[in-house]
């Protein structure tokens, strides 16, 4: 494989290039988490009940506050945090147009399936970082977070409801087929992420990591381990929903 | 004039009614809160550039913030947190289905205007509560807020554009006839405001306040005196946005 950006960077100045990747990581992750925000605010003030505008405003609260801490720590680390934030402004329109929610339901499912997908990748990028800046991505990305209990609205939903069910379930493979184009787009424009996943899949190869072999390899290869491992996620995901994947 | 339950409550047991009135109307505020934080972070997420989506979602969380430290009061106080903000749910459904914004400035001003309106209403409704829970009330309203600063998204563009700036004093002038509106039904349906409205107008008698003479008489007269500081208010608000009333 040959990238020579890769190269460069690690060529005697490893650490700069990590510093640099991190704060093009965290711009995703802040970009992300604002517009997870805006999307499950907009969801809350049109929930059917009173009950669930205010758990779902609540959720939304805490994917702010994230935010502001990793705009925080993009500027502790020297960056810029509107101009990181804002190198990916407008990464998720595409998606958006592609899946506009016909119901409430979809559009709350498209939140959760399509926020997940990004953590998730974020996560996978996060093991190209060095140890500490890794740590602290990983903790931004599941800190005040509770999964679970967010998913609560759809999952009581869809228990009380087999054709809502089964026509979210449908919705969400949907949702992750879109989603992992947005991902192949990125992987593609975005050098410094595709140096992020190629430099974790040969930190999993030592650690001896069924399956981190194939992301050694090419940029195609290594799309499509990214993908399983995002595909298995989702999986899980729509599981904990109590949704068919 | 003639209402019974002030009456009841006054005799002898007026600690009781203030607490009953100070729950009643922090749950008024709790909800007006949380419908605020929607819409602005509704109108964040479609806001024209990354800085303004930035600017108004913080702007909403602090929003979101102060619903959370309403409620926590009203469980202080002893009161059911959902219960009274649940009294007050749809209150402003009327007023979103007269005013259907037709720009992403109109949804904008909306959200300024009314929150506004129904801050300003609270704060002449907690004239009428004992000193304590009045300064509670006044407190909550003002904390956190720099009600400045959350209208330069507004006062910037209106300042740049002669056009949208004279639209929007039109718009304001509609948005501040229908929030009256919605007072008015407030003032009519629910007793406690009217009888903390009517303490407040008496309080202010005693404080020689220039035009509150008339507060202390019918409800229609109350009303009238009402409208009046609200309007007055409202003009001021809109000045500051370089609009004219």
């Amino acid at each position: 494989m040959s990238e020579p950006q890769h190269q460069d960077l690690t060529d005697g100045t490893e650490r700069l290039a990590t510093h640099r990747d991190v704060i093009g990581l965290l711009g995703l992750i802040a970009y992300t988490e604002l517009s997870t925000f805006g999307r499950l605010a907009a969801d809350a003030a049109n929930a059917p009940t009173l009950a669930q505008r205010h758990q779902l405003s609540r959720h939304a609260g805490k994917m702010l506050a994230r935010h502001e801490r990793v705009l925080e720590r993009i500027a502790d680390l020297g960056g810029d945090p509107e101009a990181e934030m804002g190198a990916f402004d407008g990464i998720f329109d595409d998606f958006e147009s592609r899946t506009p929610a016909s119901t409430w339901w979809e559009g709350v499912l498209k939140g959760y399936v399509g926020h997940g997908v990004a953590d998730d990748f974020c996560r996978l990028a996060a093991d190209g970082l060095d140890d500490d800046s890794r740590d602290l991505v990983l903790e931004i990305l599941s800190d005040g977070v509770d999964s679970e209990r967010s998913a609560t609205v759809i999952a009581d939903a869809a228990a009380a409801d087999p054709v809502l069910a089964s026509r979210l379930a449908l919705w969400g493979r949907r949702l992750v087929g879109e989603a992992l184009g947005l991902v192949q787009t990125l992987l593609a424009e975005r050098d410094g992420l595709s140096r992020l996943l190629a430099d974790g899949a040969s930190h999993r190869t030592d650690a001896g990591t069924p399956g981190a072999a194939d992301a050694t390899g090419s940029a195609a290869d290594r799309q499509a381990w990214v993908f399983s491992q995002l595909t298995a996620e989702h999986t899980r995901r729509m599981a904990r929903l109590g949704l068919a994947a």
